[in-house]
């Protein structure tokens, strides 16, 4: 996990005893801020659960039907294949998020979630916005609507650069303007901010819906600025439900879908001789034999 | 219901046959655009059931049972009083909204829905930003912090008037200028947009959760904004639904809760000889002996 | 709070340090059954969070704008009275409930929460059932369709309950005949079983939607036997966030609601010199405050 | 589709006008029962949207970046197969379920729907209940915890099917025995009745939703009755977004996944001289191109 920036919690709790399950290294990241794009962050603020009440949950289920699985590993991988959600359903996380507007605008379509995001009816925001690094500021992609292509040459990527600079510092002189010099109501005043300006929200979600969200936002179609918000709670899944981080990067990030039709083509470019060979393996279990089931389906196709 | 802007259709359905419940007068705004702000807009795309559904739906949960509310009204009022949500479930509506970035973040706070909105990482946003008139421009409330007080001064309300024009024309040239002279990709084009910018939406929702919604921003709390977009929703409930909405004016938007504490207070202020004499009326049923029942609480505080 | 039947806990964890906000009272009760009806239980197995929590998400929202209420109970309050329902979404409990069928599918009617319950395809049930005292067992209700009316008289309240008894006894019997000595797969041996049969089930659920099944599950309206495990929640509500229960217990379970037609009645009934009296004092703020604005609102009815 | 059981309607809707968008073949199964199971049935009383509503929906999302894919069913393949999943949820549809009770507990484990159901307080339930036919009683399976293995050979399944038949009569008598004899409360009566009498309720849910209640529930590990369901609902399906159902079947149900892990023992059964000329290609759009990309990826490993 990469360093927090300031060993200082922005609220220290004191050390208290529980009877709950608790995890070590995520204790350790608690209340820690860890840093994402130029001044937003991801903290984790509370936790409940671990990979071992996953399998607790997952017993409740399954009774004594998983006596077989009784390895914890195996039984959370098995869970993980066949999609059975709902033990990670009973993990949960609350996470402190500094990101600009529209990259919560992202992130808050996702509706399973708790959230209190800041008001800025309430509040006057602080002056930061979002400025990409040169190396980000890319021309559009042609082949992918939503995307970008390649890098914009260095002496114009810094004209856009401080144009992005000096256009939000100019909303914010506005903004302040409106405020301290006409006692504009902050619900209106703050309607001018440009959308790389900062928010910040906690956002408590169960851990199914956590690694959905990570899946649609670490992935390839996803902006480059939620994915990297997405990398950095990756770490955080890593140090809390290790187990379960190892079977969701398996089955679910580096995993490939084929359609129907796409395996009749997949099929064509077999060896089936070396599939016979595989296929007719005897005392195969679990995974690997589930692995042989798929085999031999698509060598019949 | 207000004049809709356009008689013509953004998009013409030729008319079908159907087996299904209609409304006839909310066919005829069906498409229709019904202005809201400056530059916004509430469109009915689609819609499932009417009253009769409510009560068609009740009645599968309490068969025989409901026989004696036999008019559909009473029925629908008991549902209401008694907080049986679900039946009201059983309507949905599919709006089409056009609404600036911050009154669609309210909305969007609203989980139990299904939305749709334009994406600026796809499409070039068209340059139509929210402007107040002169005589909502004003100042920050003392009382209420997150609500304005009174208008400010005609010359001050026009210097912010003019103020919020020139910087969102200053940044809509900027992101122009962007994308069309530097090829720079869309996504980081409208970062510097702001949260004025116009957007669109399809959201669909069923009767309860809108019912729901409406309350909370048709409320005191909500920011004048939005609540011009529920006024203009409740118009087309009322001509969608009318006994739900009336019984949803009644129950929901007109009524005021007193707490267990303030019921000992507001006992203090009765009339008791009224009351007792109320209360000892006979053959009183329904609604009427619940208003009783509550009288009789009451006065026993 | 009532006793746990038994201080062995089913599952023992060891004691941990945490840097996590933590309630003593509830970590005590944590791993304990707390018994219901004649053979089901409630049992905590974890938290997150407690009015402290909410307390830091309300904050998060409204920034310096809270200033004001620089209380936790009169934050608390002020959240329940004006409906800010997001910050109780940031706390946590997952409870281990054993119910009868016919009550696990009332409760599991709430959607928005987290479920692992025990499987009959996978495990052969216990032949537990529930069995009603004596003194539950009565007449049908014929002003209320859905509810109780007297005691029926103890003969043949004893015959009803033996009847129930041997029903299930007899059906329980057939039921382990169909696996034990035909082999019969579980899940169609199961079909039989009465909805009276214990199940098991993980339920997770942030407080705001706890406390939105209590209000309806405590309730007038719900069965006796599913409002008894209502009222052992409530004891660990009470336990857990006990500012919060306070202020739940006065706004909801406690409160009454006028509708705009009752109002009016009211108003009918108010001695209306007090109520100016009241309605005149000066100095009035906040919640009392709030209480004098809805009295006037009233007496101009 | 096959043949439902009464073309009388429950409930004669008359023919009205709409300006909605129909869909001819779904109209004329509107309102009639299609049988599942002995005594259960699927019928649709509502619905809102077609295959057209998903790419209206989605066209208001991507905007002028949708123009490429100017087929219809070419985007509804594109978001299906990228998992673009909120266009999908722009269609609704209402169904009346009749099905024993331990099939509406597996349905009702779905919570993002709507739901009405009969409720044995209210009403008493008609003597129904689910006996499975000969073929169907089978013997425990060793290797599927949850699932069936060979079929009872036929004289121990009559008998099975016989005591079946026995002990929900019996229990039937016993319930209508409290009722009429002893005038015993319903909500008691009724909690002898077996998991297997039939309930009814009415479910709506949207089209995203839908598809992966049938994933799920038309999958091998669902239990054949609720499967019997799910294809009877699959049939709809097709009748009413056909586009949708096509690309569904091919991208969901007749998907393989591989993982990580298996990728790489099926790169070792390529022949990757045919998937190097394959790959090679030029001039591959869309998703045939994306096959290509899946095949190059693999290849590596």
């Amino acid at each position: 996990m990469h360093d927090p920036i300031d060993e200082t919690t922005l609220e220290q709790d004191s050390i208290s005893q529980t009877n709950r399950k608790t995890v070590k290294s995520l204790e350790a990241a608690l209340n820690k801020t860890f840093p994402v794009l130029d001044k937003g962050f991801v903290r984790v603020i509370d936790y409940m659960g671990n990979d071992e009440a996953i399998v607790q949950a997952a017993r409740v289920s399954y009774g004594k039907g998983t006596k077989s699985l009784n390895h914890d590993e195996g039984l959370i991988r098995y869970l993980m294949r066949h999609r059975h959600t709902t033990p990670f359903e009973m993990c949960e996380i609350k996470l402190h998020i500094k990101a600009p507007i529209f990259v919560a605008r992202q992130w808050l379509r996702h509706r399973t979630a708790n959230v209190n995001e800041i008001s800025a009816r309430y509040s006057v925001l602080n002056e930061e916005y979002y400025v990409p690094n040169i190396e980000e500021i890319c021309k559009q992609s042609k082949s992918n609507k939503q995307g970008r292509a390649d890098i914009i040459e260095s002496s114009t990527a810094s004209t856009i650069k401080s144009g992005i600079e000096n256009t939000c510092a100019d909303i914010f002189n506005k903004y302040h303007d409106f405020i301290q010099n006409h006692n504009l109501t902050r619900e209106l005043a703050r309607i001018i901010l440009p959308v790389s300006a900062y928010t910040e929200f906690y956002w408590k979600i169960d851990l199914h819906n956590l690694m959905h969200f990570l899946f649609l936002r670490a992935g390839h179609g996803a902006q480059k600025e939620i994915r990297d918000y997405a990398f950095a709670i990756l770490e955080l899944v890593k140090e809390w439900v290790p187990l379960t981080y190892k079977a969701f990067m398996d089955y679910r990030m580096n995993c490939i879908e084929f359609s129907g039709n796409e395996l009749e083509k997949l099929a064509s470019c077999l060896n089936k001789d070396k599939v016979m060979q595989l296929v007719s393996e005897e005392g195969v279990k679990g995974e690997a034999k589930e692995f042989l089931d798929k085999l031999s389906k698509l060598v019949q196709k």
